[in-house]
């Protein structure tokens, strides 16, 4: 086995993720070889220059499953059976795959992979090279990974320009139930209770529910996939999740405000623990609002003005009004640059205010 | 009682609603009188141009009770035992105001409002004018309001530029519970859990979490006043929530995938019942995505070529990478609009992918 990743890479479903990785791997100069269940998605992905079908005779050094949650087992058992490549997949769980390949001969040549990256969107049409840049790929190797295969597929992390996170299996399912799979419950639950409401209550509806409740979009059909898929880890949280909501109802159904502070103080300590931009710790912020028109080039006049104070925007929203036509735009800015900001945006005739 | 809002506005609680209140009705040209058992705030909201103190021999038109929600009652009920003004306020709550004032001779004169806005700031340093520009307004009739009050509430609630919202006490309480106090008591569940993760397994947090999380970091003091002062609409909910929950837990227990599906569908539909921007039905949109370079001025940059392709921003979400100095910008616009938008910033030279 080498160390050193020179192709073919086979890519094994060219859907949003695996066509992604296809053309990062293409612009990287490798040769690609695609495979799909249908090819139309081969010959698309193929016309938009993400590699060529792969022939009876092609032998791929690194083959990458990107395939949906319910075929990754079966697709990874059939890539090590096939050859002496080197197998990863781009799957949201890690636990179940590895289960299917725990006591395959070839296990020692595959190395789990999951690159936090995707769309609304998917099918090789949405596919871009630049899908992976700068987002976290966990490289998820198990006891019996052999290095040169985790070294392949950390180059390939690199080709993508995702920045590799190493954990463990049992690790990473517990990682994304955490940061990804219950959040994303919680946010479903909280948006269900919207579903039956009378029209005239969520005209109240302000950025926070949309904030809060925005995931919960997502394709039922995958996300039951990926939860089921990750039932374990899931259900562990959802258990210590179930408890805090007992306690917060007696809390609130005692009036006992002490109990009821410090179950909210937990989650304040929990958005502080979320790293912040660049993967340091999260920087004070400070916030400049503006009163915008709603009308095309206003943002750019905005951020023009912006740019000529000098000022970095670390983030930017737009809270929409409700019956004008006029928009909240919340600029977020270091500490200590929101005054200057203030009032280099007044000095140009933006109406802000704090 | 007259209909017509001449004036004077007397503010109680000159913090940041009740200056930014005081700071719009100066700027229709009111007199306004300012009220607050801190000298200093009413000398610094003064100071803002917000008003002047209140003299014994003043006789307010309209009052708005703008302080803390444990203190609402007894400021509302005093308010009506002096004089004859109309009585608003702007709590999160209206049963127990309105309970506080039902047997008062005067409660005629009372209609609760509460305007859907606000800021991670406080004091009267943080007010605005601007602050409830095109923001829902709650406008809260008890059935013993008298049509003349509630009209000159209506009348504060257009001096402010906010859209006059009308609801009873209870349909308010309702609606705040399931808009706004249930989403948030989610979003605190959802954070708390990530309190106390490995650092490791929170370096693989997405936009996802940090989106459902971003309330949660709001003063625990302040919601656990407004949630208990909405003990039974949040416990109703939150009853919901739990049986929701349990429903969850067995659905993934039992690999029930067609429960699993049922619930996330109805968080679907939860996040399509919320109104779109200026209060009408959700447009489609399109996502284009940009990668940008961490620096001042590139969103500037971003927004005028942007502008010079004549296509409206909807919305803009900057996703962290981690580790590196870029950025990825996330573009919301007309569906339709993308493909236009995508090719103009490339023939320009920025990086987009779907």
């Amino acid at each position: 086995m080498s160390d050193r990743l020179t192709g073919p890479v086979e890519v094994i479903g060219t859907g949003l993720l695996g066509t992604s990785v296809a053309l990062a791997c293409r612009r990287a100069g490798l040769d690609v070889l695609l495979t799909d269940v249908s090819a139309e998605h081969v010959r698309t992905a193929s016309a938009l220059g993400a590699g060529r079908a792969r022939a009876a005779e092609d032998r791929p050094q690194l083959v990458v499953v990107a395939v949906p949650p319910d075929h990754l087992g079966v697709t990874i058992a059939r890539a090590l059976d096939d050859g002496d490549a080197v197998v990863t997949d781009v799957g949201s769980v890690k636990a179940g795959p590895y289960a299917a390949v725990a006591a395959h001969p070839g296990a020692s040549r595959y190395v789990g992979g999951h690159p936090m990256a995707g769309s609304e969107r998917s099918g090789p049409l949405a596919a871009s090279a630049d899908l992976f840049e700068g987002r976290p790929w966990a490289v998820v190797p198990h006891p019996g990974s052999h290095p040169d295969a985790v070294a392949l597929v950390e180059q390939l992390v690199a080709i993508c320009a995702a920045v590799a996170v190493r954990l463990t299996p049992e690790d990473h399912d517990r990682a994304v139930a955490r940061t990804s799979h219950v959040p994303h419950l919680l946010a479903s639950l909280a948006a269900g209770r919207l579903a039956d409401a009378p029209a005239d209550h969520l005209r109240l509806s302000g950025q926070g529910v949309r904030d809060v409740t925005r995931v919960a979009a997502g394709s039922p059909e995958l996300y039951g996939q990926i939860v089921a898929a990750n039932a374990d880890a899931v259900l562990g949280l959802l258990g210590e999740v179930r408890g805090e909501l007992d306690a917060l109802i007696a809390a609130i159904a005692a009036a006992d405000g002490g109990a009821l502070a410090s179950l909210l103080e937990q989650g304040v300590a929990g958005t502080r623990a979320i790293p912040g931009k660049h993967g340091g710790p999260v920087r004070p912020t400070a916030t400049v609002f503006v009163s915008v028109p709603d009308e095309p080039g206003v943002l750019a006049r905005l951020f023009a003005a912006a740019g000529e104070a000098g000022v970095n925007i670390e983030d930017v929203r737009i809270d929409h009004d409700l019956g004008r036509a006029v928009g909240l735009v919340e600029l977020l800015v270091e500490e200590g640059r929101d005054e200057h900001l203030r009032e280099s945006l007044e000095s140009r005739g933006w109406a802000t205010h704090r």
